[in-house]
């Protein structure tokens, strides 16, 4: 018995890659790490825009330790210091050397420092180098880390701690940024209580309201809860209704019934300018997965179940909120190759996505299904990742190297 | 010529994990993301509480499938349907079967669910059954996600979205964590300018400040930017002792000089009850950097260079705010298999951290050296993550396997 038509999941992320990032704002690089830049920056200035020693040691001409070795060190006469972030007022004349420490300025007629390592103080005045220079060893040229003009960061970029460091350096105190996509959340089903309250039999708290927040916030995205609703169409579309009005994508989460699933979708079809994208995906679990969009919004139908709704999260909600945050390319996740510690089968004609533990032995990485049934939450509180098993597949073997997708939000990692 | 004893990374890793975590607090689930938690968290009741459907079906004695096939298919008569989120009021008799979707309540007599796809209605009263079922086949029982009085999570588990889903499922609102770590910054150097501002030639902006902040981010801890400091020892000492009042670990960054390493070790010396611990690291870049206490609370000296600083930071400095977080065990992150693009020459004696790019060409992960000068900010930004090279080797070579380590904030992954 089949119930909708369901679609690959490269099918899937290509309906995904389709979408629009949401608009963009301004802030202080101080607030924007994980947040992707909205257009190019170019460097309005050379970094760090004059010569500068890459090592502790003596600034010198390079030609004048020509030869020097350690049985024939080149003598020179020692000018004075550089101080730190000054222009030197010395001069390195011919058969001169002149202190520096790493980072400061180099004098006029200096091409070069040679390693403090190399050269031996004789006295007051005087250095033997043993070792030759080449011009400009150990010295960083005005525009070595950095061209004026130069693109530094290319738009669609999510930004790291030396991305942030980079625009510092140049004295980009603001970026323009995609701004936080906000993710509309709504939790149905009559089964479903808050979680403050003690479930009768019969009934479950809320859990998806919070993993899935959660989950936003581990992609730099703006959970917004609408609340509980119970299976009535009119209050759902309500509250679809107004998740358009104030996000940028509305994700509904549940029902695991039957009924429940077909509210969400014809909820969805009541509202004026919605398209339907996907009806179901070929994956297990999360094959009740609904995408659309109401002018150009997505919204989605999660499964209720909470472990399916996670890893449709994982899998597919990653990449969209990549996506509307502006991320471009939006990458893959690196995968973690390991060997499998047992057989699982697997269903042909759906991607399986298997929850595994990571087990180091004998400097080995093991991938240790997770045992039990398949919608319990504590199967993923236990999971460092999943293992995608391919279509065409009917099972990984003991043993067999697979590639271990980690969880976005990871713990960090 | 030798400045001092330099300490190899393993000794540096087993001072940071001496350091005790910072003290805890109680907060919501909802802003628990990332966070650590400080006990050890058993359930206070079962899940899910009740015997639970786990596939859309009926629900029937398990006996009355028993030999049930397709060419012999057992007849059952339909005694209504099961409400999501109520006790059911019908009970399952001999011969009797009760629709139910995923997630609703068995109801009484019945002990197992025959999914909806291996049954067929005959008429409004009647299906037959073609396959057995075995007891508790398809059902969920109230303690098979989690058990009264089990251990859920364990104290010094960094919280992913799951693991507040659990908490959400057993009515865990408010969990107790460690606080986030507060990492008092100071950026020294006379070279060292605020980046609102035009650097003359001989100095340049401060970036440290905004990447080692943002790299505290990354890991949860909250960065307390206490100011630039020139080469002047009673200043830094102030906002060393300021340091030390406000936050859990004071980090001066800088400077480049011999003159200012020194003038780092000073202050600290002459701050009582300060203890020196590291002086100085076997590895390239980063060699000089100072870890000490100060009555238990960390104090470090990390490299002004902004590339050594951004290096000790992802390898060591990562581990010491996962370690004062409460991170237990403090992990390393997973690494990720790839083959040089060529050969990189090292020097034995020290651990080199060599900054790389990964490249994917015919499915096979390659680690491309970043070339140009190594204290510039742009290599970093061009980078993936690192490839250590062991004390003991002289380098790597084109097409040797090697593990990268991804950087702690790495556009997410």
């Amino acid at each position: 018995m089949k119930f909708f038509e369901v679609a690959p999941p490269k099918k899937v992320f290509e309906v995904i890659n389709s979408f629009s990032p949401v608009s963009e704002e301004l802030i202080h690089i101080d607030d924007a790490l994980g947040r992707v830049i909205s257009e190019d920056v170019f460097s309005p200035c050379d970094l760090p825009g004059f010569f500068r020693a890459s090592m502790d040691g003596y600034a010198v001409r390079a030609k004048d330790t020509f030869g020097a070795s350690q049985s024939l060190p080149a003598i020179l006469r020692i000018k004075g210091e550089v101080k730190m972030g000054e222009i030197p007022k010395i001069k390195v004349g011919e058969g001169e050397a002149v202190k520096i420490s790493t980072g400061g300025m180099l004098p006029e007629g200096a091409d070069g420092v040679v390693m403090i390592e190399y050269c031996h103080r004789i006295d007051e005045e005087t250095i033997e180098v043993e070792r030759a220079i080449s011009p400009f060893e150990n010295v960083i040229a005005p525009d070595d880390d950095v061209k004026k003009g130069e693109l530094v960061l290319k738009k669609g970029k999510r930004l790291r701690p030396q991305d942030i460091g980079i625009l510092a350096g140049l004295g980009i105190a603001s970026v323009k940024v995609y701004r936080k996509p906000k993710v509309a959340i709504i939790s149905t089903g009559d089964e479903i209580v808050p979680i403050e309250k003690e479930p009768p039999p019969g009934k479950v708290r809320d859990i998806n309201r919070y993993t899935l927040s959660a989950f936003c916030r581990s992609l730099f995205a703006e959970p917004v809860f609408l609340g509980i609703c119970p299976d009535d169409f009119s209050r759902l579309k309500d509250l679809v209704e107004e998740g358009l009005r104030i996000a940028d994508t509305v994700w509904i989460s549940g029902g695991s019934s039957v009924g429940t699933r077909d509210l969400t979708l014809k909820v969805f079809e009541s509202i004026s300018d919605f398209r339907l994208l996907v009806h179901g995906i070929a994956i297990s679990p999360g094959k009740p997965t609904i995408i659309g969009t109401v002018k150009r919004k997505p919204v989605v139908g999660i499964p209720g179940h909470v472990a399916s709704a996670l890893i449709v999260a994982e899998v597919f909600m990653s990449r969209l909120l990549r996506r509307l945050s502006g991320e471009d390319p939006v990458q893959d996740p690196p995968k973690i190759e390991a060997r499998m510690t047992r057989n699982i089968e697997s269903a042909p004609g759906r991607e399986d996505y298997i929850r595994v533990k990571l087990i180091e032995k004998d400097k080995q990485l093991y991938a240790e299904p997770i045992i039990g049934k398949s919608g319990l939450i504590s199967t993923l509180v236990e999971a460092d990742g999943l293992v995608r098993v391919d279509m065409n597949k009917e099972g990984v073997y003991e043993g067999e190297k697979v590639e271990v997708i980690p969880f976005v939000s990871k713990g960090l990692w």
